[in-house]
Protein backbone atom coordinates (compact mmCIF):
# COMPACT_ATOMS: atom_id res chain seq x y z
CA UNK A 1 0.00 0.00 0.00
CA UNK A 2 2.93 2.66 0.05
CA UNK A 3 2.26 3.62 -3.52
CA UNK A 4 1.50 7.54 -3.22
CA UNK A 5 -3.18 7.37 -3.57
CA UNK A 6 -4.36 9.45 -6.06
CA UNK A 7 -6.71 11.94 -5.47
CA UNK A 8 -7.30 14.26 -1.69
CA UNK A 9 -4.91 13.62 0.54
CA UNK A 10 -5.30 13.28 4.83
CA UNK A 11 -3.63 14.22 7.85
CA UNK A 12 -4.89 12.19 10.55
CA UNK A 13 -3.42 13.43 14.18
CA UNK A 14 -4.22 10.47 16.62
CA UNK A 15 -3.78 9.80 20.00
CA UNK A 16 -2.58 6.21 20.81
CA UNK A 17 -3.39 6.47 24.13
CA UNK A 18 -0.81 6.37 27.43
CA UNK A 19 1.14 3.00 26.18
CA UNK A 20 -1.10 0.14 26.43
CA UNK A 21 -2.51 -0.86 23.14
CA UNK A 22 -6.01 -1.83 24.70
CA UNK A 23 -6.50 1.77 25.20
CA UNK A 24 -6.49 2.53 21.42
CA UNK A 25 -9.85 3.27 20.09
CA UNK A 26 -11.15 1.76 17.29
CA UNK A 27 -11.34 4.81 15.32
CA UNK A 28 -7.62 5.44 15.80
CA UNK A 29 -6.48 1.29 14.94
CA UNK A 30 -8.91 1.85 11.55
CA UNK A 31 -7.16 5.20 11.03
CA UNK A 32 -3.90 3.41 11.27
CA UNK A 33 -4.55 0.31 9.46
CA UNK A 34 -5.41 2.90 6.01
CA UNK A 35 -2.89 5.04 6.40
CA UNK A 36 0.06 5.13 4.60
CA UNK A 37 2.97 7.09 6.42
CA UNK A 38 3.27 7.78 10.05
CA UNK A 39 5.53 10.83 11.67
CA UNK A 40 5.91 11.47 15.23
CA UNK A 41 8.70 10.83 18.07
CA UNK A 42 10.74 8.23 18.30
CA UNK A 43 8.74 6.12 20.65
CA UNK A 44 5.25 6.55 19.60
CA UNK A 45 6.70 5.62 15.79
CA UNK A 46 7.99 3.05 17.82
CA UNK A 47 4.91 1.46 18.57
CA UNK A 48 3.65 0.84 15.18
CA UNK A 49 6.88 -0.97 14.17
CA UNK A 50 6.41 -4.28 11.78
CA UNK A 51 3.35 -2.56 9.85
CA UNK A 52 3.88 -3.20 6.93
CA UNK A 53 2.07 -1.29 4.82
CA UNK A 54 3.59 2.28 6.46
CA UNK A 55 6.13 4.30 5.83
CA UNK A 56 7.51 5.55 9.25
CA UNK A 57 8.78 9.35 9.74
CA UNK A 58 10.17 9.24 13.44
CA UNK A 59 12.04 12.48 14.60
CA UNK A 60 13.05 13.89 18.41
CA UNK A 61 10.67 15.91 20.07
CA UNK A 62 12.35 19.21 19.76
CA UNK A 63 11.30 19.17 16.34
CA UNK A 64 7.34 19.35 16.61
CA UNK A 65 6.63 22.08 13.91
CA UNK A 66 9.27 20.96 11.17
CA UNK A 67 7.42 17.26 11.66
CA UNK A 68 4.43 18.47 10.99
CA UNK A 69 5.21 21.08 7.85
CA UNK A 70 6.85 17.35 6.49
CA UNK A 71 3.57 15.90 7.10
CA UNK A 72 1.28 18.22 5.57
CA UNK A 73 3.30 18.42 2.45
CA UNK A 74 3.40 14.89 2.20
CA UNK A 75 -0.49 14.59 2.59
CA UNK A 76 -0.57 17.65 0.11
CA UNK A 77 0.81 14.78 -2.33
CA UNK A 78 -2.23 12.51 -2.29
CA UNK A 79 -0.72 10.61 0.88
CA UNK A 80 -3.12 9.08 4.02
CA UNK A 81 -0.36 10.54 6.72
CA UNK A 82 -0.87 9.86 10.43
CA UNK A 83 0.72 11.91 13.01
CA UNK A 84 1.33 10.33 16.32
CA UNK A 85 0.63 11.69 19.83
CA UNK A 86 0.55 9.49 22.92
CA UNK A 87 -2.58 9.90 25.07
CA UNK A 88 -4.96 12.58 23.48
CA UNK A 89 -3.44 14.71 20.33
CA UNK A 90 -5.22 17.50 22.05
CA UNK A 91 -3.86 17.50 24.88
CA UNK A 92 0.22 19.45 25.17
CA UNK A 93 0.43 17.34 21.87
CA UNK A 94 0.70 17.42 18.57
CA UNK A 95 -2.78 18.23 17.48
CA UNK A 96 -1.79 22.49 18.22
CA UNK A 97 1.48 21.94 16.14
CA UNK A 98 -0.15 21.05 13.59
CA UNK A 99 -2.66 24.51 13.44
CA UNK A 100 0.17 26.38 14.74
CA UNK A 101 2.63 25.61 11.03
CA UNK A 102 -0.91 25.71 9.06
CA UNK A 103 -1.46 29.64 10.27
CA UNK A 104 2.41 30.61 10.12
CA UNK A 105 2.42 29.42 6.59
CA UNK A 106 4.05 30.92 3.76
CA UNK A 107 1.47 31.49 0.95
CA UNK A 108 2.84 28.80 -1.55
CA UNK A 109 2.94 26.59 1.43
CA UNK A 110 -0.60 27.51 2.29
CA UNK A 111 -2.05 27.03 -1.04
CA UNK A 112 -0.60 23.36 -1.32
CA UNK A 113 -1.84 22.56 1.87
CA UNK A 114 -5.76 23.97 1.21
CA UNK A 115 -5.78 20.67 -0.68
CA UNK A 116 -5.06 18.43 2.74
CA UNK A 117 -8.38 17.00 4.77
CA UNK A 118 -6.85 17.47 8.25
CA UNK A 119 -9.03 15.30 11.19
CA UNK A 120 -7.98 15.35 14.58
CA UNK A 121 -8.89 11.60 16.89
CA UNK A 122 -8.92 11.60 20.46
CA UNK A 123 -6.82 9.15 22.69
CA UNK A 124 -7.28 8.22 26.13
CA UNK A 125 -4.97 11.25 27.85
CA UNK A 126 -2.55 10.17 30.57
CA UNK A 127 -4.69 12.24 33.51
CA UNK A 128 -7.56 10.07 32.94
CA UNK A 129 -6.04 6.77 32.33
CA UNK A 130 -3.67 7.41 35.76
CA UNK A 131 -7.15 9.05 37.73
CA UNK A 132 -8.85 5.84 36.38
CA UNK A 133 -5.71 3.58 37.98
CA UNK A 134 -6.26 5.93 41.19
CA UNK A 135 -9.89 5.70 41.51
CA UNK A 136 -11.65 8.80 40.61
CA UNK A 137 -9.53 11.77 41.82
CA UNK A 138 -10.74 13.96 39.21
CA UNK A 139 -14.75 13.16 39.77
CA UNK A 140 -15.62 17.08 40.39
CA UNK A 141 -14.24 20.31 38.93
CA UNK A 142 -10.61 20.26 38.15
CA UNK A 143 -8.13 21.75 35.63
CA UNK A 144 -5.12 20.44 33.51
CA UNK A 145 -1.88 22.00 33.50
CA UNK A 146 1.80 21.58 31.61
CA UNK A 147 4.50 22.15 34.24
CA UNK A 148 7.29 22.40 31.53
CA UNK A 149 8.72 25.99 31.16
CA UNK A 150 9.87 25.31 27.08
CA UNK A 151 6.66 27.48 26.24
CA UNK A 152 5.15 29.99 28.29
CA UNK A 153 7.13 32.06 31.37
CA UNK A 154 7.04 30.00 34.93
CA UNK A 155 5.49 32.56 36.47
CA UNK A 156 2.21 32.25 34.29
CA UNK A 157 2.00 28.84 35.28
CA UNK A 158 2.76 29.81 39.02
CA UNK A 159 -0.17 31.88 38.93
CA UNK A 160 -2.31 29.60 37.29
CA UNK A 161 -1.30 26.56 40.17
CA UNK A 162 -2.30 29.38 42.69
CA UNK A 163 -5.55 30.35 41.14
CA UNK A 164 -6.60 26.60 40.60
CA UNK A 165 -5.73 26.23 44.53
CA UNK A 166 -7.99 29.28 45.64
CA UNK A 167 -10.82 27.99 43.21
CA UNK A 168 -10.26 24.70 44.72
CA UNK A 169 -10.00 22.31 41.47
CA UNK A 170 -8.23 19.19 41.67
CA UNK A 171 -5.44 19.63 38.96
CA UNK A 172 -3.63 16.89 36.86
CA UNK A 173 0.63 18.31 36.05
CA UNK A 174 1.54 17.33 32.79
CA UNK A 175 5.41 17.03 32.35
CA UNK A 176 6.06 18.13 36.12
CA UNK A 177 9.81 17.55 35.20
CA UNK A 178 12.56 16.61 32.97
CA UNK A 179 16.38 16.58 32.79
CA UNK A 180 16.59 19.68 31.12
CA UNK A 181 14.07 21.59 32.83
CA UNK A 182 14.03 20.07 36.10
CA UNK A 183 12.37 23.17 38.19
CA UNK A 184 8.60 22.53 37.15
CA UNK A 185 7.70 20.75 39.91
CA UNK A 186 9.69 21.94 42.58
CA UNK A 187 8.53 25.07 42.08
CA UNK A 188 4.78 23.67 41.63
CA UNK A 189 5.19 22.69 45.22
CA UNK A 190 6.14 25.66 47.05
CA UNK A 191 2.55 27.04 45.89
CA UNK A 192 0.79 24.07 47.04
CA UNK A 193 2.86 24.53 50.68
CA UNK A 194 1.54 27.95 50.49
CA UNK A 195 -2.27 27.54 49.26
CA UNK A 196 -2.96 23.99 50.12
CA UNK A 197 -3.68 22.51 54.04
CA UNK A 198 -0.60 19.81 54.83
CA UNK A 199 -2.95 16.68 54.74
CA UNK A 200 -3.83 17.59 50.96
CA UNK A 201 -3.73 14.45 48.66
CA UNK A 202 -0.75 14.06 45.65
CA UNK A 203 -0.82 10.98 43.38
CA UNK A 204 2.22 10.21 41.67
CA UNK A 205 1.08 8.18 38.33
CA UNK A 206 4.38 6.90 36.63
CA UNK A 207 4.15 4.35 33.71
CA UNK A 208 0.38 4.26 33.29
CA UNK A 209 -0.69 1.50 31.80
CA UNK A 210 2.64 0.71 30.89
CA UNK A 211 5.19 -1.75 32.22
CA UNK A 212 6.57 -0.80 35.48
CA UNK A 213 3.49 1.20 35.95
CA UNK A 214 3.84 2.61 39.51
CA UNK A 215 1.16 4.60 41.85
CA UNK A 216 1.50 6.36 44.65
CA UNK A 217 -0.99 8.90 47.42
CA UNK A 218 0.49 10.50 49.60
CA UNK A 219 0.02 13.88 51.91
CA UNK A 220 1.45 17.20 50.55
CA UNK A 221 3.62 17.44 53.90
CA UNK A 222 5.50 14.38 53.05
CA UNK A 223 6.19 15.03 48.93
CA UNK A 224 9.24 15.28 47.78
CA UNK A 225 10.44 16.92 44.78
CA UNK A 226 11.72 12.97 43.31
CA UNK A 227 8.90 11.79 43.11
CA UNK A 228 7.79 13.15 40.15
CA UNK A 229 10.14 12.77 36.56
CA UNK A 230 9.08 12.75 32.79
CA UNK A 231 7.10 9.44 33.28
CA UNK A 232 4.72 10.76 36.19
CA UNK A 233 1.37 12.39 35.93
CA UNK A 234 0.69 14.05 39.25
CA UNK A 235 -2.98 14.46 40.72
CA UNK A 236 -3.57 16.86 43.06
CA UNK A 237 -6.90 16.55 45.28
CA UNK A 238 -8.56 18.89 45.97
CA UNK A 239 -10.11 19.84 49.64
CA UNK A 240 -12.40 17.16 49.91
CA UNK A 241 -10.20 14.47 48.03
CA UNK A 242 -10.17 10.97 50.25
CA UNK A 243 -8.83 7.85 50.12
CA UNK A 244 -11.61 4.57 50.60
CA UNK A 245 -9.48 1.06 50.85
CA UNK A 246 -7.02 1.88 48.09
CA UNK A 247 -8.94 4.27 46.05
CA UNK A 248 -8.87 7.77 45.64
CA UNK A 249 -11.61 9.87 45.05
CA UNK A 250 -13.52 13.53 44.89
CA UNK A 251 -16.60 13.31 45.99
CA UNK A 252 -19.27 14.88 43.26
CA UNK A 253 -21.14 16.87 46.25
CA UNK A 254 -18.92 20.30 47.02
CA UNK A 255 -21.09 22.45 50.26
CA UNK A 256 -24.43 21.32 49.63
CA UNK A 257 -26.11 18.01 51.83
CA UNK A 258 -26.19 15.12 50.02
CA UNK A 259 -29.08 13.93 47.80
CA UNK A 260 -30.57 10.81 47.25
CA UNK B 1 -23.14 -16.82 30.41
CA UNK B 2 -25.94 -15.43 32.65
CA UNK B 3 -25.01 -17.96 35.49
CA UNK B 4 -23.58 -16.57 38.84
CA UNK B 5 -19.78 -16.89 38.40
CA UNK B 6 -18.53 -18.90 41.21
CA UNK B 7 -15.35 -17.13 43.25
CA UNK B 8 -14.75 -13.40 43.11
CA UNK B 9 -17.33 -10.73 41.62
CA UNK B 10 -16.05 -7.60 40.22
CA UNK B 11 -17.24 -4.47 39.32
CA UNK B 12 -15.96 -2.71 36.33
CA UNK B 13 -16.70 0.77 36.08
CA UNK B 14 -16.39 1.62 32.29
CA UNK B 15 -16.66 4.60 29.91
CA UNK B 16 -18.40 4.21 26.56
CA UNK B 17 -17.28 7.33 25.15
CA UNK B 18 -19.34 10.40 23.88
CA UNK B 19 -21.68 7.77 21.77
CA UNK B 20 -19.89 6.16 18.36
CA UNK B 21 -18.60 2.79 19.24
CA UNK B 22 -15.74 3.67 16.95
CA UNK B 23 -14.34 5.82 20.45
CA UNK B 24 -14.26 2.88 22.58
CA UNK B 25 -11.16 1.17 23.82
CA UNK B 26 -10.58 -2.58 23.04
CA UNK B 27 -10.01 -2.77 27.17
CA UNK B 28 -13.86 -1.87 27.45
CA UNK B 29 -15.09 -4.04 24.78
CA UNK B 30 -13.24 -6.57 26.41
CA UNK B 31 -14.83 -5.82 29.55
CA UNK B 32 -18.51 -5.98 28.10
CA UNK B 33 -17.77 -9.33 26.06
CA UNK B 34 -16.78 -10.99 29.72
CA UNK B 35 -19.27 -9.50 31.94
CA UNK B 36 -22.64 -10.97 33.29
CA UNK B 37 -24.86 -7.71 34.15
CA UNK B 38 -24.67 -4.48 33.58
CA UNK B 39 -25.80 -1.15 35.46
CA UNK B 40 -26.76 2.06 34.23
CA UNK B 41 -28.69 5.28 32.72
CA UNK B 42 -31.56 3.94 30.31
CA UNK B 43 -29.32 5.54 27.22
CA UNK B 44 -26.37 3.73 27.98
CA UNK B 45 -27.81 0.54 28.74
CA UNK B 46 -29.61 0.95 25.38
CA UNK B 47 -26.34 0.79 23.75
CA UNK B 48 -26.13 -3.00 25.01
CA UNK B 49 -28.97 -3.60 23.66
CA UNK B 50 -29.10 -7.03 21.30
CA UNK B 51 -25.91 -8.82 23.80
CA UNK B 52 -27.39 -11.62 24.84
CA UNK B 53 -24.92 -12.49 27.72
CA UNK B 54 -25.80 -9.26 29.62
CA UNK B 55 -28.53 -9.11 31.81
CA UNK B 56 -29.25 -5.67 32.08
CA UNK B 57 -30.64 -3.18 34.62
CA UNK B 58 -31.22 -0.03 33.60
CA UNK B 59 -32.07 2.98 35.84
CA UNK B 60 -32.58 7.22 35.91
CA UNK B 61 -29.83 9.13 36.02
CA UNK B 62 -31.23 10.37 39.40
CA UNK B 63 -30.50 6.97 41.32
CA UNK B 64 -26.94 6.64 41.13
CA UNK B 65 -26.00 5.92 44.45
CA UNK B 66 -29.18 3.02 44.73
CA UNK B 67 -27.49 1.78 41.70
CA UNK B 68 -24.02 1.76 42.77
CA UNK B 69 -25.57 -0.19 45.76
CA UNK B 70 -27.19 -2.96 43.60
CA UNK B 71 -24.16 -3.26 41.21
CA UNK B 72 -21.71 -4.05 44.58
CA UNK B 73 -24.74 -6.06 45.71
CA UNK B 74 -24.53 -8.04 42.83
CA UNK B 75 -20.71 -8.46 42.26
CA UNK B 76 -20.48 -9.64 45.97
CA UNK B 77 -22.48 -12.61 45.13
CA UNK B 78 -19.45 -13.32 42.78
CA UNK B 79 -20.95 -11.88 39.41
CA UNK B 80 -19.26 -9.99 36.92
CA UNK B 81 -20.76 -6.96 36.50
CA UNK B 82 -20.43 -3.24 34.44
CA UNK B 83 -21.53 0.08 35.68
CA UNK B 84 -21.85 1.98 32.62
CA UNK B 85 -21.20 6.11 32.22
CA UNK B 86 -21.11 7.71 28.99
CA UNK B 87 -17.40 9.31 28.00
CA UNK B 88 -14.81 9.01 30.70
CA UNK B 89 -16.53 7.41 34.25
CA UNK B 90 -14.31 9.41 35.97
CA UNK B 91 -15.46 12.79 34.63
CA UNK B 92 -19.10 13.63 36.10
CA UNK B 93 -20.08 10.50 36.16
CA UNK B 94 -20.32 6.83 38.03
CA UNK B 95 -16.82 6.14 39.30
CA UNK B 96 -17.21 8.79 42.22
CA UNK B 97 -20.24 7.58 43.35
CA UNK B 98 -19.85 4.05 43.68
CA UNK B 99 -16.65 5.33 45.71
CA UNK B 100 -19.26 7.54 47.93
CA UNK B 101 -20.93 4.41 48.36
CA UNK B 102 -18.61 2.26 49.35
CA UNK B 103 -17.22 5.26 51.93
CA UNK B 104 -20.82 5.85 53.67
CA UNK B 105 -21.68 2.58 53.89
CA UNK B 106 -23.32 0.59 57.04
CA UNK B 107 -20.74 -1.84 58.41
CA UNK B 108 -22.42 -5.47 57.41
CA UNK B 109 -22.51 -3.85 53.29
CA UNK B 110 -19.25 -2.95 53.95
CA UNK B 111 -17.77 -6.28 54.90
CA UNK B 112 -19.91 -8.26 52.01
CA UNK B 113 -18.53 -5.68 49.20
CA UNK B 114 -15.12 -5.98 50.46
CA UNK B 115 -14.74 -9.00 48.59
CA UNK B 116 -15.65 -7.33 45.26
CA UNK B 117 -12.47 -6.27 42.80
CA UNK B 118 -13.36 -2.45 41.74
CA UNK B 119 -11.98 -1.43 38.51
CA UNK B 120 -12.16 1.83 36.96
CA UNK B 121 -11.91 1.84 32.60
CA UNK B 122 -11.11 5.18 30.85
CA UNK B 123 -13.05 6.31 28.25
CA UNK B 124 -13.14 9.04 25.52
CA UNK B 125 -14.36 12.12 27.30
CA UNK B 126 -16.76 14.30 25.81
CA UNK B 127 -14.88 17.65 26.24
CA UNK B 128 -11.55 15.70 24.41
CA UNK B 129 -14.39 14.28 21.35
CA UNK B 130 -15.51 18.20 21.10
CA UNK B 131 -11.99 19.38 21.19
CA UNK B 132 -10.85 16.94 18.04
CA UNK B 133 -13.77 17.93 16.15
CA UNK B 134 -13.27 21.93 16.43
CA UNK B 135 -9.20 21.16 15.87
CA UNK B 136 -7.36 21.75 19.27
CA UNK B 137 -9.30 24.44 21.34
CA UNK B 138 -7.56 22.53 24.49
CA UNK B 139 -4.01 22.72 23.59
CA UNK B 140 -2.94 24.61 26.22
CA UNK B 141 -3.77 24.31 30.26
CA UNK B 142 -7.80 24.37 30.74
CA UNK B 143 -10.19 23.46 33.41
CA UNK B 144 -13.20 21.48 33.18
CA UNK B 145 -16.07 22.47 35.40
CA UNK B 146 -19.56 21.14 35.72
CA UNK B 147 -22.08 24.04 35.49
CA UNK B 148 -24.81 22.00 37.47
CA UNK B 149 -25.66 23.10 40.67
CA UNK B 150 -27.08 20.07 41.20
CA UNK B 151 -24.54 18.95 43.67
CA UNK B 152 -23.08 22.12 44.34
CA UNK B 153 -23.65 25.56 45.26
CA UNK B 154 -24.22 28.11 42.11
CA UNK B 155 -21.37 30.49 43.75
CA UNK B 156 -18.57 28.07 44.08
CA UNK B 157 -18.95 27.81 40.26
CA UNK B 158 -18.66 31.25 39.54
CA UNK B 159 -15.97 31.44 42.00
CA UNK B 160 -14.44 28.77 39.83
CA UNK B 161 -14.97 30.06 36.55
CA UNK B 162 -14.01 33.54 37.54
CA UNK B 163 -10.69 32.46 39.05
CA UNK B 164 -10.19 30.26 35.59
CA UNK B 165 -10.54 33.40 33.52
CA UNK B 166 -7.82 35.32 35.65
CA UNK B 167 -5.69 32.47 35.05
CA UNK B 168 -6.53 32.53 31.06
CA UNK B 169 -7.21 28.53 31.09
CA UNK B 170 -9.31 27.50 28.32
CA UNK B 171 -12.16 26.05 30.06
CA UNK B 172 -14.79 23.18 29.09
CA UNK B 173 -18.61 23.39 30.40
CA UNK B 174 -20.30 19.79 31.22
CA UNK B 175 -23.83 19.65 32.23
CA UNK B 176 -24.46 23.52 30.87
CA UNK B 177 -27.94 23.61 31.37
CA UNK B 178 -30.93 20.80 31.80
CA UNK B 179 -34.76 21.32 31.64
CA UNK B 180 -34.94 21.27 35.57
CA UNK B 181 -31.90 23.68 36.00
CA UNK B 182 -31.83 26.08 33.01
CA UNK B 183 -29.74 28.97 34.54
CA UNK B 184 -26.35 27.40 35.05
CA UNK B 185 -24.92 28.71 31.35
CA UNK B 186 -26.69 32.09 31.76
CA UNK B 187 -24.93 32.51 35.30
CA UNK B 188 -21.71 31.33 33.55
CA UNK B 189 -21.78 33.91 30.77
CA UNK B 190 -22.67 36.70 32.99
CA UNK B 191 -18.85 35.84 34.64
CA UNK B 192 -17.25 35.12 31.23
CA UNK B 193 -18.78 38.82 30.23
CA UNK B 194 -17.28 40.76 33.02
CA UNK B 195 -13.62 38.59 32.81
CA UNK B 196 -13.01 37.99 28.96
CA UNK B 197 -12.87 40.53 26.31
CA UNK B 198 -15.99 40.15 23.81
CA UNK B 199 -13.69 38.65 21.13
CA UNK B 200 -13.31 35.29 22.93
CA UNK B 201 -14.27 32.87 21.21
CA UNK B 202 -16.71 30.19 22.68
CA UNK B 203 -17.17 26.77 20.77
CA UNK B 204 -20.94 24.67 20.97
CA UNK B 205 -20.54 21.10 20.12
CA UNK B 206 -24.03 18.99 20.46
CA UNK B 207 -24.32 15.57 19.94
CA UNK B 208 -20.63 14.70 19.45
CA UNK B 209 -19.82 11.54 17.43
CA UNK B 210 -23.95 10.78 17.37
CA UNK B 211 -26.34 11.64 14.94
CA UNK B 212 -26.71 15.06 14.46
CA UNK B 213 -23.98 16.40 15.68
CA UNK B 214 -23.02 20.25 15.28
CA UNK B 215 -20.40 21.96 15.79
CA UNK B 216 -20.76 25.94 16.36
CA UNK B 217 -17.88 28.73 16.99
CA UNK B 218 -18.44 32.33 17.83
CA UNK B 219 -17.28 35.38 19.71
CA UNK B 220 -18.85 35.84 23.47
CA UNK B 221 -20.44 39.36 22.49
CA UNK B 222 -22.83 36.74 19.74
CA UNK B 223 -23.61 34.47 22.52
CA UNK B 224 -26.85 33.72 23.75
CA UNK B 225 -28.62 31.48 26.56
CA UNK B 226 -30.52 29.14 24.41
CA UNK B 227 -27.04 28.18 22.68
CA UNK B 228 -25.93 25.16 25.17
CA UNK B 229 -28.50 22.43 26.00
CA UNK B 230 -27.47 18.99 27.98
CA UNK B 231 -26.04 17.31 24.64
CA UNK B 232 -23.97 20.03 24.49
CA UNK B 233 -20.11 20.65 26.08
CA UNK B 234 -19.04 24.12 25.63
CA UNK B 235 -15.82 24.84 25.39
CA UNK B 236 -14.57 28.48 26.38
CA UNK B 237 -10.95 29.16 24.18
CA UNK B 238 -8.02 31.46 26.56
CA UNK B 239 -7.10 34.84 25.07
CA UNK B 240 -4.94 32.86 22.75
CA UNK B 241 -7.29 31.04 20.53
CA UNK B 242 -7.87 31.58 17.14
CA UNK B 243 -9.23 29.74 14.69
CA UNK B 244 -6.96 28.71 11.45
CA UNK B 245 -9.59 27.98 7.84
CA UNK B 246 -12.58 25.39 9.49
CA UNK B 247 -10.43 25.05 13.08
CA UNK B 248 -9.97 26.31 16.52
CA UNK B 249 -7.03 25.79 18.34
CA UNK B 250 -5.09 27.01 21.33
CA UNK B 251 -1.09 27.87 20.77
CA UNK B 252 1.14 25.82 22.94
CA UNK B 253 3.01 29.25 23.43
CA UNK B 254 2.43 31.78 25.85
CA UNK B 255 3.93 34.99 26.40
CA UNK B 256 7.78 33.52 24.90
CA UNK B 257 8.34 33.65 21.57
CA UNK B 258 8.06 31.08 19.66
CA UNK B 259 11.64 28.35 19.69
CA UNK B 260 12.44 26.35 16.72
Amino acid sequence: MNTSAPGRGRLCVVGLGPGDDALLTEQVRASIASATDAFGYFPYVARLGGMEHLQLHASDNREELERARQALDLAAQGRQVLMLSSGDPGVFAMASAVFEVLESAASEDKARWAAVDIEVQPGITAMLAAAARLGAPLGHDFCTINLSDNLKPAAVIARRIRLAAQADFAMAFYNPCSTSRPEGFVRALTVLREECEPERLICFARNVSRPGETLKVLPLHAVTADMADMRTVVIVGNSLTRQVGKHVYTPRSYGLPAHE
